[in-house]
This record gives structure tokens, sequence and C-alpha cells, in this order.
């Protein structure tokens, strides 16, 4: 199946917005193995929307368009297909019962007149009911063409496409593609290139290919089979072949997941409590693990300690080795992580120090220069890392590193 | 001047990169009152990449196009940009050279072979020396159209941008436009919205236009002039208005300028020092805080409380309090932020705790009941906030109006 996407809307034409929404259906038809040969963005103009639709329509089987669904009069996509595909708009009696509902739960006594609009259905078209929002969404199936009407905002956008369109799609599929991420974190994006070269080179089916994140390198494996059982079974020997060489570098294979909530899963599984002490991170490492729905349960507190005066009086770090050592060493981190975990009775502890910039670095101690320790079982651990970029890079990796060294330490001191 | 995007990249179009450059082109042109009609994704394709030329050529006075000047064979938008305006490629050798000093400065001893393929220019075309990376860029002025190639890596292509490209659009306009962005907090939308009704309505030099962000909505002003003095002198009363209108919930009128940056500012400008205290946030303020270079100035310190232990011990807060009232109260919040500044020698403090979800609500306490408390001049502020949205939207909602209400407590209590 050749897909398009259509996103509408002069917000995403005039750079307010990011398009997020591209990007999400791009890839969930990659790993449904429909292929994505176009993007287009066009404005709220009803000409132009229609040369789109009509250059998608000689062009691909699968049309996607986000936006325009709304009830203002600039919103003009259902419209703009009904008229391309020469169908009627019908007013549809459950949508309009599930508009009046919605506005009840918002608490509106009044539906205003414009929201009506939007109970107005493509003839022959199969509905795609919003829990979400006031929008309904469209399937519209004709000869050589399908078309799915999707309403703009990512959570309604998503709760649909998940929920009804990719069923859908699946159905009309005559393979099966199972997928699975081997989310690797802590080995350079050319190294993990070179090790698995000969798998990419001797690649059909599964498909095999990586992506670079910050601080990561996820490697998506992807099989077609007849059915899933076939799939995975294809699948399983590339993702057992992939953790053989990466080891504990691997922290998970499940694309949903992400680093945090590994560490998160991982502390609850061995009843481990957790804080951590941030300098450059400045509560980083917290917030992101706060993320994790349940992390109350496993954090206990944490510190940023910007000043000296702090890192003594909450860490415990001694006089002598911050003037001896200063608080970008090894060893301020290493009694950092020692003292965070003491003082407040947790089981581990992260512990981060270094120069996140501009301004700041020296010869000896440049910009980048971070140092991370972990405690755990009553051993302390520490690395010392040179990261570039700008103050933002420079504290996003550190914190991821900061959460891949403590999920490691953990995995060698605890037997699972 | 009508322009089109064109972005180059089978990442894109698989979605495994959020298209960040279409948005950043997309709003440097609006600044411009360059307008643009079409964003357009193609993949590594040489046939559908000059499809996609082809097309842009015939609607469009200005084709911006992105990626595809790297190295590798994929690599074809500027071989096929030079087929489409019937042009040969010619080695440059001043290109040549500086790809040469690139890899000695990343201390390569060689140039790989494929990387002088990046230094073939287009014939008659402007060069744009690359300094972040070995792709040089072009602009191509033809009869009807002129066409801008950018490297896809968005520091390389915001780099090129700004610094050539801009001049060279501004040159070629015969007006000039200036642009300020008025950014409010704690206003919603549709207030917003309502409130200055009457100056879009009669909009037409300065054109406003209002952008919704996570509470927050930005009003951009635009004015066109013959100069910049005439541009500026429409744009003033405009920003002046809209300060009247919305006083103190206006935090700047700098489009660079965000939240977390005015407050660290105005705790530079007071000589004040901060504490957070933070419990569903969980250092997200901090973080964001931390962010701002020199941060360190500002900020003494911050605790993530989570457990009742730790409020308690860090913070001060009383057994009776919590007992009585819980720790989701208006008045855990206030002794909360009198705590963290009390105990740790800071001028202000801001203290969040609440409900952030998925679990943990009741009928009573709901999810995204969340209490901010200031402390400021030795007195305590709080206010009560219900916020909607995933555990994620409810955190960042409550770090924005927590930076905000510190804001415009010390802006109310220190005469500036």
């Amino acid at each position: 199946m050749r897909a398009e996407i259509i996103n509408v809307g002069t917000e995403l034409l005039m750079g307010n917005v990011v398009n997020t929404n591209a990007a999400y259906l791009a890839k969930e038809c990659t790993k449904l193995g429909v292929g994505v040969y176009y993007q287009t963005v066009v404005g709220d103009n009803t000409e132009r929307l229609e040369e789109a639709i009509r250059t998608a329509k000689e062009r691909a089987d699968l049309i996607l368009l986000t936006g325009g669904l709304g009830p203002t009069e600039d919103d003009m996509t259902k419209e703009t297909v009904a008229a391309v595909f020469q169908k009627q708009l019908l007013e549809d009696s459950t949508v309009k019962g599930e508009i009046q509902e919605m506005f009840h739960r918002m608490g509106k006594a009044e539906v205003t007149e414009n929201n009506w609009k939007q109970a107005m259905v493509i003839e022959g078209a199969r509905i795609l009911h919003n829990s979400c929002g006031t929008a309904p969404g469209f399937i519209l199936e004709e000869q050589d063409c399908t078309v799915v009407l999707l309403p703009g905002p990512p959570r309604e956008l998503k709760a649909l496409f998940s929920e009804q369109v990719i069923p859908y799609l699946e159905s009309r599929q005559d393979a099966v593609f199972v997928t699975k991420m081997v989310k690797i974190c802590g080995v350079g994006e050319s190294s993990v290139e070179t090790q698995i070269k000969d798998l990419i080179d001797a690649q059909t089916n599964p498909t095999i290919a990586t992506y670079a994140k910050t601080s990561e390198v996820h490697i998506r494996v992807t099989a077609m089979g007849k059915d899933e059982a076939e799939a995975k079974k294809l699948v399983k020997p590339v993702v057992k072949e992939l953790k053989n060489r990466f080891g504990n570098h691997v922290y998970t294979t499940n694309e949903d997941m992400d680093l945090e909530e590994c560490v998160v899963k991982l502390l609850l599984k061995h009843e481990l409590t957790m804080v951590t002490a941030e300098s450059c991170t400045g509560g980083l490492i917290a917030s992101t693990i706060v993320n994790v729905p349940g992390a109350s349960a496993v954090l206990k507190e944490s510190f940023v300690t910007y000043s000296n005066k702090a890192k003594r009086k909450y860490l415990d770090v001694s006089k002598s080795t911050l003037k001896e050592h200063t608080e970008y060493s090894a060893k301020c981190a290493k009694e950092m992580a020692r003292g965070a975990a003491l003082m407040n009775d947790a089981d581990v502890s992260v512990a981060v120090t270094g120069i996140a910039g501009p301004d700041g670095g020296t010869k000896e101690k440049p910009v980048g220069l971070v140092y991370i320790a972990c405690y755990v079982k009553g051993k302390t651990y520490v690395k010392e890392f040179h990261f570039y970029g700008t103050r933002e890079m420079i504290r996003e990796k550190a914190m991821i590193h900061a959460l891949d060294m403590l999920r490691c330490t953990i995995m060698e001191n605890y037997v699972s």
C-alpha cells in the first residue's frame, strides 16, 4: 500500500506548531508495512487543499488527512474531500448526540451553533467516533484510493488512529508485520553500526534499521509473515543475537518502554528505594523518574545541591574533598552519592556533578566534564564523562547516562 | 514572495525524525513577510524529488530545500536541482579546502573519497559556506524562481539560514518587517481572544496573531514598513495597548525570551536567591531554571520531597498540618514554601504539592489538584489549581504556573 500524508493547518505552514502528527503517522505506517511516499502540509485554504488531495489521489492508495475538522469556517477538510470524491454531507444523529454529551461533560450548558457542523458526515464513509473531542474522523473507501480523515489535536488523532485505524489497516494487509525495538544505551552510533554491519548487509526479512537518539541507539527489527506467529518466529533469533552482542547495554526490546520506566521497574522488582543528588542536571534526573506513574513508590527524595554549602549540609561531602579536588571531581561525586543514600536511608542513589556551560570551564576542567556516581549495596561507583553540545544537551546526556549507570549497577549487584 | 519548503529525507518519511526544520524555516519566513504555501517531504528518491521540485517551480517564487547534501549516494538534492534547472556541477577549490580543514579539525587524517562529492557546486549558484559541517548550501537565482539548498542537520541549517539566507531575503524584500511577541501567562486562550477581538478585527498593518502554548498565549504583532523605523513605529502602540490590557500577565515582548529566563533575570535584578520545594513536579521547576545559563547565581538548592517524612525533615512542615489537611493542601504548600526559604537562608521560594495522577485521586482531592505557594519578603502566598490532562501535562502546567506565580509575586513585592 502506498500512502501519502496531508496535514492541514495554517499554524503548521507558519511554523507555530511542529508537525508531530506527520511523524507519528509515518512511524505507525512503517510499522504496518505501509510505505509513505509523500507528506504535504497545506494551510486552511480550500483551493490548495483540493489540489493536494487531487494530486495524492492519482499517486497513492491511502491518503491520511489531519486537521481541518473543527467547528470554524476555516475548517474545510471534510467539505473538500466530499467535493473531490463527489459525496454529500449528511447530518448524523449519533454524532449529534455525542457532541451534546461532550459539551455536557465539559460543563457547558449549550452547544454553540457552529459545533453542529461537526455532526455532518461524509456519505458512505465509516465514522470514527472521537471520545476525546467533538470532531469525528472518517474512513472513505473509494475504488482506487482510501481516504482517512483525522482530527488535528495530537491526543485525539493518536487515540482515533491507534484504536480504530490501525486495526482497519491491519485487516486490509495480506501480511502481518511484527516489530521489536532493541534499545541500547551507552554504545556510540558508529560502534553499533560496525557491530551489526553483517546483520544489516544480510537483511531481507526481518529488516533491520538503526535510529540514533540522544545517548541511545534504537534498532528496529521488523519481520513480515503470513500470520503473527510466523512473523514473531522470524524476529526472535535476530533480537536474541542483538542481545548477545550488546549484553546489558540493551535496556528493553519494547518500543513503548523508555529508560526511566526500566529503572523504576527494576527498583520495584528488587524493592529498592532511591534518592538523587544533582548538581549540573539540576533536578532533571528526579523529574524524569517522577514522570513514570508510580514513581513515588521508589523515589524517596531528591536534592539539587548547587552550592558547596548544600553539598556539605545535605550530602555530607567533606570540606577537604571540595577544597582539594573541587566540586567537579570523582571524589565529590562519590561522596554525594554515598551521603545522599546514607543520610536518607535509601537503598541506592545516583549523583551528578559537572560543568554544563556555557561558562565555568577551564583548561583542566572543561565544559562538558561530568562525574556520575552510584551507590548500590554499600559500594560506590563513579565514572568520568566528556559530553559536548549546548548546556541543554550536556544536561540531557548526563541525565540519560546517570539513569543507565544506575540501571547497570543494580543489575550487576542484584541477581535477577 | 510565495515560498515552498521541500524537506528531503527517508528518515522524515518514516517518522524517525520530527520535521523541526520545516517549522523553523516557516517561522523565519513568516517573520520576513514571506508567505509559505506548501511544505512537502520526500524521501531520498531522485524521481519523486524531481517531481516535487518541478511542481514547486510552477507555483512558487522561492523554494527552500533541506537535506540530501551529504556525501553518500543517497544524497541527490544538488544533482536533482542541477538537472531540473539544466545546470552543470563544477568542483570548487575553496569548498575543497574547507572540507579538508573540517576533517583536520575533527582529528581525522584523511578525507574519505565520497566526501569530495560535497566540493561539487551548482554552476552560477551562490555558495553558502558551512562552518558547522562539510556540506555547503546554495542559492540559485533563476528567472522566475529562486532555489535555496540547505543541509539537513538542524544546527547547520539554522546557522546557514540565519547568517546568510535571512540577509539575502531581506535585501530582496521591498518592505521591512518588524515583529514583537507579546507572551502572556495565566490567562486562558479564549479569554485572550475575547479581550483582543476588536484589535484583531481592525488589523491591517500591523497584523496580530495568537498562538496557544501550554498554559501560555503568545501574540505576534508584525508591521510592514518601508524601513525599520517606520515598521517599529507601527508595532509600538499595539504592543503598548496589549501590555495595558494584560498588565503583569505579559512576561516579555521578546520572541527569544522564555519564562524561566525572565524569572532568573528578575531574581538577578533584585539580587534574590531562591529555592524550590517540589512534590508532584519532582524537580521539574529546578531543572527548568537550571537550563538558563547562569542560574547557579540565583538557585541555591532544590528539594524533591515526595515523602511526608522528607517534608517534615527538610521543609519543617508540621505533623498536624499533614495529619489534619494531608500533603495535598494549601496549608502544606505554604509551610513547604516557608520552610524551604527559612531553612536555607533563601530570599524567595516556590513550593508545589498536588496529584499528577493517573492514580491517587479521590472525590475530594481529584487528579489535577495542585497547590502552589510562594514565599517572598516574609510573606507566603498560595493558590489552588485544577489542571487536566496526562501526568506529564499536569506536571508541566504546574511548573509553568509556579514560575509565573513566583514572577508575579516578586514584581508585586519589589518596586522596579
